[in-house]
């Protein structure tokens, strides 16, 4: 057994990520030592509830009180792994004036408060890492700070959300409804009692904010992105995009336009040869593109306790082995660029709307986008009578000149129901 | 525009990869500095062939005498892309005695004589760094080394060969015959004029023993990879494969089982929902299994200038940044496993056999397969007369028992052909 040098962990938290936190150190501490020469042991758990606290706990590792850790000389770093955003912004902020670095895998903090906190983190010379924060267990932080310096990085797409891309999936299997499955998702444990951050796309927002901060070296926070999520996606949408050749994800859209940074959250239609159209499951992935680079792909676990406690464990080793203070250590966003305006993005639609069986509709309907400059791409008339559907599918086009041929479309006499529209990748 | 610490390169070989890396830094040098701190400058460049040294590089960049970057203090990183296992090995060897750090892109170096090298590196305390050595852009070997840490890695499964990936995506699109699309790869510059080291598996495996050093930290060398090719797949196969839900890819496979390494290169079946699967063309894939992990893959260019260029620039930035000893100065491997017997590996396999169109055939096959404790998955009796063919897939089973019925089989009056089999991933 080598000597190894002693870290000392004070861990805020023992909830799922928390408690497997410690037990992933406490297994793999002999291989970590070995690969790494780091000596990792928690010394202090900060853990409010009774109930979270093993029987069999040694004596004196668990605190209620966080002058313990703080206070602590011996204590090297302090893992935040308690979520939300006020008493962890407190807790992360007293550390890092402590003298602490600091871990964590908050991922609403840092989008929303990021800025002070990784300024602060700066000033004291001191680590701030989130490698946990987006995408569980894929190293998708260190992979954009490390690895893509000289990538040239204009385009991030994320599948970051593990329970709306679960019940996508089980919806393209044709399992069930979005109601059923959410249903089911919940019961199994895959979506939350309160599913609305997940549904609704603002937890995959935050995680593209963080994601596009880094990519484009650029602050961008929570309000900062446009989402929308998968409420409205039925199981008859999902069927005429897989007749298609598509698959419906929802999909997070970091772009670089014209030195303007656009981010967004929507569920969008994939051709079923992307890469990230074999996303499944509750599996998160990032595909990146730049000029350089060409285009790579990460995917892996997004949520699970272990998976992500291995990456908040590679954080503290690389914080353990980074004494001197690098570029890791600051914010790595040296610029502020402006946003771009959603409406001018360039996008490709998918459009379903119910029409009157009789000759002349696609004509009508062809010619408002021909006006618009929205070129068709294809389009199906579907079923008969009362049946009747048209599907098209476009090329891309600014939002705005689509959204206004949509605007004009709802005036016809022939389309019977508002159409539906989602974008496609 | 910031102050950065100034890191001068000594470049070695200005081929496809070292045109790149010096066009790269060029063009990218502001951002890597605004990024990182780091001011990255090549002074000299080491080429020996005037044809490949451009008419407008500046005076004195040029050299053909390694003394003078070898000499030069200033230099802090030398940079190998010449390739080849003897110059190679010398001016790495050098360069570490002379106190610079290397970064390499040598894949069949580090598989052969690695040891010496990371040794040596080791004694010297500096860095000797290869992300560019294994898939291109991929940062695979940043992944292994820095977030893997306490991922519980058994199985890495690789696609790292962009020449086979390309003739076998573009055979199962059924666009030719192995000779044909290689004849045409070779045209396009996707094959080498001597593609022998490529379809024949020696490259992948070359990259599969330093996947494998670095996942299970203990040496494999090139000379302890089985590893086969894909010159014998037809496009037969392909076509039976695909029917019955695969695709035909090269795959390396490197596990850590009951404590021992096996490490192979094979061309094998993947079924189409398998990730691995939906790599094509000229990409390369890395898969990775760990009981603490889970599932992670990272995909992306595997070849190219450019992409590996920034490989290689992220390579630097981080020895630039790691000044103090870190665990990433000295070689991962700090055990020595055993190698697992190949013939005691489990495998599931794919069989295609010419046979007789009479009764009792599928009896006599299967009789002799269940003797050896091989079972049968799936099996198709095609064609009539003289077409009659059986295709079948297994269970996973020890590969000695299953080549013992393959050999029984052959002595069967009613097997035709000998018969063809692929393992099945």
């Amino acid at each position: 057994m080598v000597e190894g040098r002693v870290v000392q962990i004070g861990l805020l938290g023992f909830g799922t990520i928390g408690s497997s936190v410690y037990r992933l150190i406490q297994k793999e501490r002999d291989q970590i030592l070995e690969g790494t020469g780091v000596d990792l042991r928690v010394k202090k758990v900060l853990e409010i509830a009774p109930s979270r606290i093993p029987t069999d706990a040694p004596t004196g590792l668990f605190t209620t009180d966080f002058a313990e850790i703080v206070d602590d000389p011996s204590i090297d770093v302090v893992v935040e792994v308690i979520g939300g955003t006020d008493a962890a912004f407190d807790f992360i902020d007293v550390a890092l004036r402590s003298g602490k670095n600091v871990v964590t895998a908050n991922k609403q903090l840092l989008a929303s408060r990021g800025e002070a906190l990784f300024t602060l983190a700066k000033d004291e010379r001191r680590h701030l890492r989130f490698e946990a924060a987006v995408a569980g267990a894929i190293p998708i932080i260190k992979v954009m700070r490390e690895s893509m310096i000289a990538a040239g990085l204009h385009t991030v797409y994320g599948i970051v959300n593990g329970t709306t891309n679960y019940i996508l999936t089980r919806m393209h299997q044709e399992e069930g409804d979005y109601a059923e499955i959410l249903l089911e998702a919940q019961e199994l444990g895959y979506a939350e009692a309160d599913p609305t951050a997940d549904v609704g796309g603002a937890d995959a927002a935050a995680k593209m904010a963080i994601l596009a901060s880094i990519a484009f070296h650029s602050r961008v926070t929570l309000s900062n992105v446009v989402y929308a999520g998968i409420e409205s996606i039925t199981l008859d949408v999902v069927r005429h995009a897989k007749e298609l050749g598509f698959v419906v994800k929802l999909v997070g859209a970091a772009r670089l336009i014209e030195g303007k940074v656009s981010v967004r959250v929507f569920p969008a239609l994939l051709p079923t040869n992307h890469p990230l159209a074999s996303i499944s499951g509750s599996n998160n992935a990032v595909f990146l593109e730049g000029t350089d680079i060409g285009e790579i792909m990460l995917m892996g676990p997004g949520a699970g306790g272990v998976p992500t406690a291995t990456a908040v464990v590679s954080d503290i080793v690389s914080v353990a082995n980074t004494k001197d203070v690098g570029f890791l250590q600051s914010c790595s966003c040296y610029r502020r660029l402006g946003f771009y305006a959603a409406e001018e993005v360039e996008s490709a639609f998918f459009i379903k709307v119910s029409v009157a069986d009789e000759a002349g509709v696609l004509a009508q309907i062809a010619s408002i986008f021909g006006a618009q400059g929205v070129s068709i791409a294809n389009m199906i008339q579907e079923g008969r009578g009362d049946e009747a559907e048209l599907v098209l599918t476009t090329h891309p086009t600014k939002e705005r000149q689509f959204f206004a041929a949509i605007e004009q479309t709802k005036g016809l006499a022939c389309c019977r129901t508002e159409p539906m529209t989602l974008r496609v990748l």
